[in-house]
């Protein structure tokens, strides 16, 4: 089966104001759908990151993918990433040096190849990477601190179901929300938004909230010191699954680890930020700066590779979560497929997917159904998902309309909130 | 598709009286050959390691499997092997606590339904690993110290082409006759049968004979002590490609390669003994005690997970080879797809098929092909072989009569050449 057409559309959905150590989030979030041809007829679909340069690296990389074998991903792998040992690391793409950008562009073709795969063998994606470990994958109710409003531009705001959440009572309310509508049991709370005094005080609001029994995260994105960090984990000790990313860096993050162990507190470091490729594994557990692995099949080149990171983390006692950015039903999909296959994954996996609106769904049917926090690995062929094309068509208008080339969350936090702001690294 | 039968067939097939660190080569060679049979029709075949104890552990295991999903191997899998926090393991064959056999009862069906799902989606098992990183497999001339004969009892021995080799010259004999018939472009020699003495001797006569252009390895399968380790690593310092498991042990490893870094000897250590498991990675990474693993998909639990080792070799800068044991086609076109499959892996591999007969092979069509030193990865759906049934059941008849229950190297070695002998670790 030979590719004859790649198709990378960009789209934006409109996506509420959640702050985050890098800023706000803008009123639309950027992706680009993938959706390759071949001549037997079925397309496949991916879903990735969005914005100008993603569309520059794809119409770079898309010519000389044309006419090669839908089957042999491998040979894709190494045009677009290059191979061990190759020589031709950037070749079909000049202008594009950076390694993630060539992660990404080869993620949304591999998910759409191996969703093509699938249609054509009969078989769930979960199926071509080995078979179900599970049944169903737990996702965890990710909360954000926001500002009012559902996102959008004001001729396509919607109601915004969950309102502002800018202090503990405001984050227990929307836990509340997520938990009753989605069946989550578990909790992440973006932080690195406040100082983490107020921070901790929303975790013990949370913990005093729910208990023992839903267990608890928080995510900085590296806005601590060491010494923020190994104060948050020793009074938070108790009441968190994991601490995610609380320092910026490896040494940083080894610093933490090793000043709380010092201090008796076992809680440990996630990240998805000092390991984001199978190259920086060693170096990580050499220092002890992490314990799990936040995996992500768009930033870590696939499903398969991701896949196979559960592996190498079974071997190395890692443990495994996944990281999430603002994404729709695809992706969602291709996450459930991927989790489901790798037994490794055994914390429930992010997912930005409750803060996206059901009209901006492009999958036919609307948006994913959650039972008890978790989505059912569907067993129908290849994703298990069909587009809808007039939706599509909508959200890529839509993008071509709302004026934002690349995401910026401090630009657009200097715009609408402090003039000052600096997404600065260890800032607390 | 459901399985329906699962038959592990054992056989015999003649094999030469090689010498080796726990002894000699008996005159047949023990493999089991295991066909699934799905409701759909199509069998599959896979093949490993042979003897009574490999028959208790598949009768155990079969009934539990029948009806199973073949294409969720994941499930059979986690039903062989046992999965990442599950506390099934041993469940279906209580009697075999033994991990490694586990590993290998999986990896047989493993094969066999990665051979069905290939021919029932028309997919070469390279393509359902992800696709060839390349087209044809590099394997080395595997040389060994030998007694005249070609193996076989009374009624069947055969011609014996290629004479004994008890010394270097027969060794260089050996290696030219290897390489005139199959074109290997690299040359190991299983060591540990002799006094090292004699065996850098015999490194000394190969590099003499063929130059630099064919890289050497010396595998005294752990027989030296961690000094003479040493002093053969620095004595054949720069006519190694690689020297592998000098001495027994993860320690003593580990001890080898700090003294000859020290020396100033850059010569990786190679293993197949320190580091068979997943598990066991983490702490040779930490020792340096190897810095290639030789991957053998019959013991690291299938083609599957020995393609996820290359991800991790990759990622912890471990080189890859190919360890193998006495076998046939089917072996081989396994090790050829997942090899051809997995980037990593850019050592020759090992392979001990030049040492079977001809008339013993099992597959329609005779012996598959080398060329260079090479096999050519099939683009024929499955494995891309048939089994020649009337053969098959003349080898099962073989293992029935030849009256050898279980490998013995040592036995045999006592009986026939040294009443003393004892495969002690490290003995020199």
């Amino acid at each position: 089966m030979r590719i004859t057409a790649i198709t990378a559309t960009p789209i934006a959905f409109a996506d509420p104001p959640l702050l985050n150590f890098a800023g706000l989030h803008q009123p639309y979030a950027l992706r680009t759908i993938v959706e390759v041809e071949t001549d037997e007829g079925i397309p496949g679909f991916g879903e990735v990151a969005g914005g100008e340069q993603m569309q520059k690296a794809f119409r770079l990389a898309i010519p000389d993918l044309i006419g090669m074998d839908a089957f042999n991903r491998q040979a894709i792998r190494q045009l677009i990433i290059g191979g061990e040992g190759s020589d031709d690391t950037h070749q079909i793409m000049p202008g594009v040096a950076d390694q993630r950008r060539r992660e990404l562009v080869y993620s949304g073709i591999e998910v759409a190849l191996l969703d093509i795969a699938g249609q054509a063998l009969g078989l769930p994606v979960h199926a071509l990477l080995g078979g179900k470990a599970r049944d169903t994958v737990d996702f965890s109710a990710y909360l954000f601190y926001k500002h009012e409003g559902g996102g959008g531009s004001d001729d396509d705001i919607r109601d915004d179901i969950y309102g502002p959440a800018l202090d503990p009572d405001g984050i227990v309310r929307q836990a509340r929300a997520l938990i009753d509508e989605y069946g989550f049991r578990s909790v992440k709370l973006k932080g690195g938004a406040f100082p983490p005094e107020q921070e901790m005080d929303t975790m013990r609001a949370l913990h005093g909230a729910f208990g023992d029994g839903v267990p608890l995260r928080i995510d900085p994105n590296g806005a601590w010191t060491v010494e923020t960090s190994v104060k948050v984990g020793v009074e938070l000790d108790g009441i968190l699954e994991y601490l995610e990313d609380p320092a910026p860096g490896m040494d940083s993050m080894s610093a933490v680890r090793g000043d709380l162990i010092t201090r008796g507190v076992m809680t440990p470091l996630a990240t998805n930020m000092i390991v984001t490729r199978f190259e920086r594994i060693a170096e990580a557990y050499e220092k002890d700066a992490c314990q799990i692995i936040l995996s992500d099949h768009h930033i870590w080149g696939g499903l398969q590779a991701t896949h196979e990171l559960g592996r190498l983390c079974e071997a190395f006692s890692f443990g495994l979560s996944m990281h999430s950015n603002s994404h729709l039903g695809i992706s969602l999909m291709a996450m459930v497929h991927v989790a489901a296959a790798t037994p490794a994954l055994t914390y429930a996996c992010d997912t930005h997917y409750p803060w996206q609106r059901a009209e901006d769904e492009i999958i036919q049917g609307g948006r994913i159904a959650f039972e008890d926090g978790a989505v059912r690995a569907p067993d129908a062929p290849g994703l298990g998902i069909e587009i809808d094309r007039d939706n599509l068509a909508r959200l890529h208008e839509r993008c071509r309309a709302c004026g934002i080339a690349e995401r910026d969350d401090a630009a657009y936090m200097r715009n609408r909130v402090d003039p000052t702001f600096s997404p600065d690294p260890a800032r607390w």
